[in-house]
């Protein structure tokens, strides 16, 4: 059994369910076929085994280190970065006329997926590196693309998103970095950068940081904000890295886990001029920018799904192996103890943290799946349409697995009991790792404003009808669950009625003080969909199926049985309260707080 | 403000909610009146804040060392701990008899909760050492007292539990450790003991082990347990620490949090004879070593609840300075930003951890009140009432903060965004130290079972209608709170229905198999309660408050609404389902969590 990766629930996932077969049909994706994507698949998981896996826990107890002016990260690390770019993950997601693989998105987030399960704070390097290239494969200019992306996609420069500042985290209006012009698109950067991850190191030649500033004389705000190219060395004519670029260090942050990750405050053009490269548009900087960011934060939901599934697979396969207690109203203690497996409040652990992760992977490639649509779609509509959707999606995306995931992982820690309290087993570094997610790419709270207070209203409210026509679409496929779809049409009538209400309510105030718990609900909602989705396909397999794969369906159907049993019900209870808009929190005044 | 303690907040709890006034007129403790008890608070509160508070982050970077055979621990910890002897608070509980202060639990458990929110890794070297001596004091024999109480109370000599073993965490009945008789209850012991918090150190001068170990020919399973005192290094005549008493370190835990309590594997006699001291009669070590459970399990959902606390208090104090963002519909990118406490989600963050946290902290005083009141009964009825209600509520107290503070530690950090995940501010901290609560002194699942297997059934059943006894009482007594108390008595009449159909059950296993949710839907059941009772106190209080007690009133009621309101219905709904005994994952096999 592998820690990192469950290759068959991935097929079913990639294959069963979001037909990764049918949509290699494509044009666009004519260079590929499905014995392409298992052999890469295999390397990925291969290296990851070989090279992530190993060094992860070294990796968190030995955190990077500022010494001597330099970054000092314990050498596995460029070891395994280096078999990554070696293989052809890096911007395996850009488009071949620029030089990249040109993978379908519901290819690269499993592909990314198996590096994240088995060493986060590794991959998180590459993957802020391909998300930098193909944000300057979008939007960059062509002496650009052509300077930057070949050095980026062979893995000898990576990147970086600078977005944060210390007086400005989720009020990116409020950025003060200064981009003076010096002409011919160049500008000279000044300010100061916070929460870069993967900010400052010396595992490549350079670094190519992505940097939001305002231009002065801009408009204020958000409409304000320009996006450039800044990198650590100046690239020569001839390619290779040369002057360097005064972006300081100006420390480290020591987090409580994904530690092997930089994570720095950078100072720009502090002690010497900061050249900066506009990227599209003077002050049009945050929308391209939000091109790197949206998948950011499909990268982060399928992160913390990813470190939910190592966390299920360890404690799964502790929980079959480790021998305690025996049955209740078993008297004979001289009877052998059984494997812990056996006991009910075990299985209840193991099946919240299959359908938190399961589900959460799943929505993830429905996501990523919606990207390749509207790359493929034949026409505008189709392809606005899958916009739109993914739009819906992108806050639920990055929220709904970074709770729900977080708390799998708290379960995987209390199967293993004082054992996974302790650094000798891998949980807690899960666990620490993972509650990243809801703060970075923007905190919950955000994507609860970005979901009540924009995405429900878009295009005259164009998106949640879209959304609700996918659930039909799978819940009229259902066969043999009809307790369940008609459990999930209460639901998603409930949805509805509740997001009605938020749009009709006068004062934005008052509507987006239930966001967060909208958002939470929604996503429950959208996952116990997808869950339905799992079982419809799992009951039609299941006629034909061979025996080994049996209980691999009916675990499906009984997990998907749960969810909507279980886990449904609250988040309907929630909606019909959040409809009501009597937020008592929000009448609280500080003083009431206490102690004052 | 105070990041250690609220002293309003306490001072309602002790006195407005559980009249330690009234208490203390108890004969037991004439000896003490309100000034004793502020200046003994005011004491704690010193000590906590120049002593234990100051040193606990750099405790928890750097963690007890195993080297050149001797424990060694950062000097601060030992300097703190004197204070805290010096100061009289070792063996304050134990009675004048026996040499201690014999204040009530009521306030031993509102003392060590200030030391606890300053510095958990160090109070619980005193609290072990405290529950040690209570046992002694409370079964051991004259001569044992004599030996051991002394030097205990003058904190000389600190004590721990050795209970669990590496094959034998959560199943007591196989645990292996021998006693071998070698005459007038003395016997030598050999074995391991795994999991053992204050285990080795340099602290004191001898340190002083409560053992539980089979004696050979005994009973199989939890008959066979006897309780030994095994010390350190053996009692000279004279009371001054002898000869070594071969009980080896053979190793330190490395955990995730409370990382400044070293934590060990013991081996008990491996290189010579190892002496233990009989406690009470063989084979019933269990029901003694129950006495110190019972009040380490109080102990740990309080610690829960002040690790809530301190979060709760550091993330208010941040979000009313912290500077971020403006009013929804604010177009004005010019304004000022506002402190993040305006935000709506933000206080919904702020409210969930109030109720958490200062519902847990009236459930360790309810609870630290019952045991006051069996000590204090004017009868058998009475005394026995008081116990009963208080095994029933044990279950509940250890395990509902330990995952609701755990949850308003999460929403700490998340308050401080990105800040909160790093280790240069306290909160990520009270997050890894509080996921240890719902492991240690019983994991979580292990309380479920001793609610719904035993607690529930134990005289008849006569337990729970004393409950809800207790509960009508308080709903007989709220004035304004028409809403709250209907709700709340729907909710008693959903647990009364749910826990009779789990009594009624054939099948222990399908009972129990819901024994965890059941814990979680009771416990947020009895918070409620003791919301309910805060805001009827507070409605009176409010009627002639002075001025500045206003919003602590009405603060406390608009928390007792939100509880009622957003937490409850979750709560009924799960008894509901509880009732069904529909239980999806009871019958999902191993092989159906896949991968297989």
């Amino acid at each position: 059994m592998s820690y990192i990766v469950d290759r068959r629930g991935l097929e079913f996932i990639l294959d069963e369910c979001f037909d990764l077969d049918g949509l290699l049909k494509a044009a666009r994706y004519a260079h590929l076929d499905m014995s392409t994507v298992t052999a890469m698949l295999d390397t990925a998981q291969q290296i990851a085994q070989d090279r992530y896996l190993p060094c992860a826990a070294k990796l968190d107890a030995e955190e990077p280190r500022f010494t001597a002016g330099k970054v000092e990260i314990i050498p596995e690390v460029a070891a395994a970065l280096k078999e990554y770019s070696g293989a052809g993950f890096s911007g395996m997601g850009i488009e071949q006329i620029h030089g990249g693989a040109q993978l379908p998105c519901l290819l690269t987030t499993a592909l990314n997926g198996v590096f994240m399960a088995a060493n986060i704070s590794v991959a998180n390097y590459s993957f802020l590196s391909n998300g930098a290239a193909n944000l300057i494969a979008a939007c960059g200019s062509d002496e650009q693309r052509a300077s930057y992306l070949p050095p980026m996609i062979e893995g000898r420069w990576f990147g970086t998103m600078c977005l944060s500042e210390p007086q400005a985290g989720s009020s990116l209006s409020d950025i003060r970095t200064r981009a003076d012009p010096v002409g011919n698109d160049v500008y000279n950067l000044s300010g100061s950068k916070m929460w870069i991850s993967g900010g400052e190191h010396e595992l490549t030649e350079n670094i190519v940081h992505m940097v939001l500033a305002k231009i002065p004389g801009g408009p204020a705000g958000a409409k304000g904000i320009s996006l450039f190219i800044v990198p650590k060395f100046l690239p020569n004519p001839d390619g290779t890295p040369g002057d360097f670029n005064n972006i300081a260090l100006a420390g480290l942050n020591h987090k409580m886990g994904q530690r092997g990750t930089t994570n720095c405050l950078l100072n720009f053009g502090e002690a010497g001029p900061c050249a900066g490269f506009l990227v599209g548009q003077p002050h049009e900087g945050l929308q391209a920018m939000f091109h790197m960011m949206n998948e950011a934060r499909v990268y982060v939901g399928h992160t913390a799904a990813m470190l939910g599934l190592a966390g299920y697979l360890y404690s799964l396969d502790y929980a079959r192996t480790r021998h305690q207690g025996r049955h209740p109203g078993e008297k004979d203690p001289t009877l052998p103890q059984i494997p812990i497996i056996e006991h009910a409040d075990v299985r209840r652990m193991l099946l919240d943290q299959k359908v938190a992760v399961e589900g959460a992977i799943a929505l993830s490639a429905c996501c990523a799946r919606l990207v390749d649509e509207k790359a493929c779609a034949q026409d505008a509509a189709a392809a606005s349409d899958a916009y739109l959707l993914l739009e819906l999606l992108t806050p639920i995306v990055k929220s709904w697995p970074s709770e729900h995931c977080l708390d799998a992982n708290k379960q995987a820690i209390q199967i293993l009991g004082g054992y996974g309290y302790t650094r000798d087993y891998p949980v807690e570094r899960f666990y620490r790792d993972n509650r990243l997610n809801p703060i970075h790419e923007g905190a919950l709270g955000i994507h609860g404003i970005d979901l009540v207070g924009r995405k429900i209203r878009l295009e005259d409210g164009r998106a949640l009808p879209l959304l609700v026509a996918e659930i039909e679409r799978t819940l009229a496929a259902c066969e043999e669950l009809d307790d369940e779809v008609e459990a999930m049409r209460g639901a998603v009538a409930q949805m509805t009625k509740t997001a009605g209400a938020l749009v009709k309510e006068p004062a934005l105030s008052k509507s987006l003080a239930s966001a967060t718990r909208f958002l939470d609900a929604m996503g429950t909602l959208v996952v116990t969909w997808l869950w339905l989705k799992q079982a419809s396909v799992a009951v039609r397999r299941l006629r034909d199926a061979r025996e080994a794969d049996i209980p691999f369906y009916t675990g499906k159907i009984k997990a998907a049985r749960y969810m909507v049993r279980e886990k449904l019900p609250d988040a309907v209870a929630s909606l019909d309260r959040i409809s009501k808009l009597d937020d008592v929190f929000f009448s609280m005044a500080s003083e009431e707080f206490a102690p004052f």
